[in-house]
């Protein structure tokens, strides 16, 4: 089985090389010589477009930053569509809006190639230590196609539904994520101002109805999570502006379909106002520094 | 040891009769003569006055509706701090702010009376089946001689700090529960109306990083938790004037320090929207309406 | 005619210039020595407490921080409700709940005392020039009691109908006001961020559909009004605390009567988050400060 | 002097009108065949396609509803930007985003084809009297060349910066609107629920710094502006649907420069929500519905 794999950034690069790893034969593009330098290192073949990476390939993997380069990818003046071999299997993981996958996946079966996406959690370490969540957006035989090769790289491979909902799952989850953890910053500063020790406070909102994700594993309050990025300067993490950008992606999928969002269309603004003050490269728990009365960095 | 209850509702009622059945000798005062006859059958010694109940007691506990009430059965006119013994030891679990309390506790002390707040969580159930958590806020001695008497009623005991603190934990709690519940909510629905099937997308949540109580417990989606108040038309569960009262304590406790909660201020007029709608008794997972084109109920 | 003056503060202090500029006899209260030094220079008889100023007057003026002083004045241990001769006539012109003076005016009425709110609009400048507006809140009969007295201290005396009526103009005037402000802060440095002059900018808000006060008369982006604070550093305005005040008051009267203020309540927060971050006494117009990089003072 | 007019909708149609009465020489296009019969029987002269209408032209006009219909017009594959003669004027008044005009005047001035934008206010009355307001994008001497262009069709053509700004100027303009019809619904309804009358109400906010645009002029309580929509059920107003299409506008362009746009984010999920609900018609204004325990319509 060959596979192409098209952007090898943070992400991409990484999962390149698990499947290399796990003996797979892998050709390879990226626009940057050094993420190219490095797969090729890591055993991938080097391939100078898109088109030459996936014209033979049985499987293509795609992981890119925005719908526009994934349009671009497979529909552009030199898009893979083109040149792909019928029977062959498109895997987007790519974080974007759900309908552009949608439509790709309609162009592609014309063809009798099958598109699915499968936009990924758990991160940069995840990705490089193959532990990666993915969800899958295909029909059943699809899924039942892409799990032995996603399995490589993750070890939750998790079918959603039809081509899209793998996207639809992933925006939804990062809203309520994007809320709940503005929700645990406000109430961990509110708490702290009152005068309870914020460790206590978190160990009462962990035992109760507080609790999620952002309050148990990455609180936003220095030092009550030891291995989060609050207790590390707010370094290392998910940055605001991937937190900004997949709220712009939830928000724009429930304007599509004419869907409330208040929550998230205040919780946009407020990841905005962080990069307008200086912090998009911080962890998005440093949302907390709209209610202390100094910057936390 | 004698133990006065103030307070013989919903929740203080079912309190009582934990103490009554654990072989504790009760007095007891309520303004309902139903709640008084309800304590007598199960034991209770009926008073016809706070301070009747209080003045012989060595612990008195009161669970009342709200912080008027608090310093009117305290501090009124007809006041029990005026008539209790020095030595003697309150409990006050009524959810009010962490002002009141230390105010009350302030007074107390000067009488040698110790005061605490308790206030607890787990709802008429947890007070029915002993289960409740108690989220006490009081000095080391305090909690420590209001544990043994606490463990009659409860389950889990929880030293939140000095006294107020206990108060400070619940609406802290609550402040990120009501928006984490809006959360879900909101994502919940834009999933369903983007084509996920909400099954998938709660289970796709509850493994990832949006997972929270709401979305694994008390989920707002009809049909993903069996026994969710949303699976039996948002009826016997926490009601929405309740949240709202408890958000109420949070923007007020927050705004006595000047300390800003911007979703908890919009979340609290979501939930006054919804009591305008007619929808005050109605769970509080029924928040889920502002997201669907017709009403739940 | 005898009039009694309570709170000689920077507004109470130049309204009973006016009146007593006006050749009335004014006997004033005020915990301040140099509040009472400034009004006895002006011709003022001092009395040493409320009761005294008040129980031989016609009319008493009160003008107070909040609602615990004006109860405190007219219904507390030294309360001059208690003191006050039948058929006096009692304005309160301090800014708080519609409820409490609602109640203070039905416990006056049985003592043949009425008792009117005449809450005022435009600030210490308009004070010291006897340019206020009142709101008035009184029956027809109390309107035209109250309404020569007011016209010595200002221009524009409303009748809002009945007690408390006067309070609730004043405040839903605030609310909007908040807002409004807020929206035009938005806006303004939206505009400038995506590269329109801001003077051209102001110019087609004034002449279309977002005009506002707040885009007329005190444009939040600097050297727009001339006069604004906006153009002096944000100086010598309508302080953000006291904004936040009113939408306290504005918010917590919604809450008595249930009724929800969704951008009010937010409005409320953002007001909080500049007095946190160290702005109370500027100008409220320097809410803008929440849309630019770097701080405005 | 030869004109093209492409989109001869509700707006475009009547202000093609007023170029015909002016005796302007106008040839046009639409998808609709009705709106190319109206145009004909005004005098126009139809055309098969926007190329067919614009290519010999000297001045062409476009007046649609979306970007992408104005990228298309003016790039797409039968665009007219390719058949233009060199030293033509183009003058687009759709709303739209302020970069698709940008990058099309871009490309226009590489074929000495100036193109500036001139978004209007004033809604189907002001296009039918030619009344309208026209927010001009463009460099002084563009400026100049259209004004007289745009006097035929409204009567305040307003200069408000190189190409662009026209439309930053119409969407911040907007986005105050909504904010400040949203307060003003807000205050008018708490208002009324503590119990002043609306008419006294809106007599002082309107003399008072509350007062704007949407409480003078479009007031959104029933039967304080004759002839506003609030007065005949929210009918014949400026729609919510356009209403939320603005805000989507402004929102996009703030997220294009990172500029955060708080009260924007949450009015339109509150405007979408309206829509969610059914009444995407009914005036903007009908957003006070979200304040009042039932339907307004």
């Amino acid at each position: 089985m060959k596979i192409a794999f098209i952007g090898l950034g943070n992400m991409g690069g990484s999962m390149a090389q698990n499947l290399l790893k796990s003996g797979q034969m892998v050709s390879g593009f990226d626009l940057s010589e050094q993420a190219l330098q490095h797969f090729a290192e890591a055993g991938g073949v080097i391939c100078d477009s898109p088109q030459a990476a996936a014209q033979e390939a049985d499987v293509i993997i795609t992981m890119l930053p925005a719908a526009k380069h994934v349009r671009d990818v497979y529909l552009g003046e030199h898009g893979i569509l083109a040149v792909l071999k019928a029977g062959s299997l498109c895997i987007d993981s790519s974080t974007i809006d759900p309908q552009t996958i949608k439509d790709i996946a309609a162009l592609g079966s014309e063809k009798q190639i099958q598109v699915c996406d499968a936009p990924v959690s758990g991160g940069t370490m995840g990705a490089k230590n193959g532990t990666l969540t993915f969800m899958v957006g295909a029909d059943h035989a699809g899924y039942e196609a892409v799990k032995p090769i996603l399995s490589f790289m993750g070890k939750n491979i998790v079918h959603c539904g039809a081509v899209g909902t793998g996207q639809v799952a992933k925006i939804c989850n990062n809203l309520i994520l994007g809320i709940s953890m503005t929700a645990v910053a406000e109430g961990m500063a509110l708490g702290a101002k009152l005068g309870i020790d914020p460790q206590a406070l978190a160990g009462v909102i962990n035992s109760s109805s507080g609790r999620c994700w952002s309050s148990e594993v990455n609180n936003p309050w220095p030092d009550i999570c030891e291995n989060a990025p609050a207790s590390r300067g707010y370094t290392e993490g998910f940055a605001t502006q991937l937190m900004l950008k997949d709220l712009g992606l939830a928000i724009e999928a429930a304007g599509q379909v004419k869907q409330p969002v208040l929550l998230g269309g205040l919780v946009q603004q407020l990841y905005q106002q962080l990069c307008l003050q200086g912090d998009a490269n911080l962890d998005f728990s440093s949302i907390i520094q709209h209610y202390l009365p100094t910057k936390v960095s």
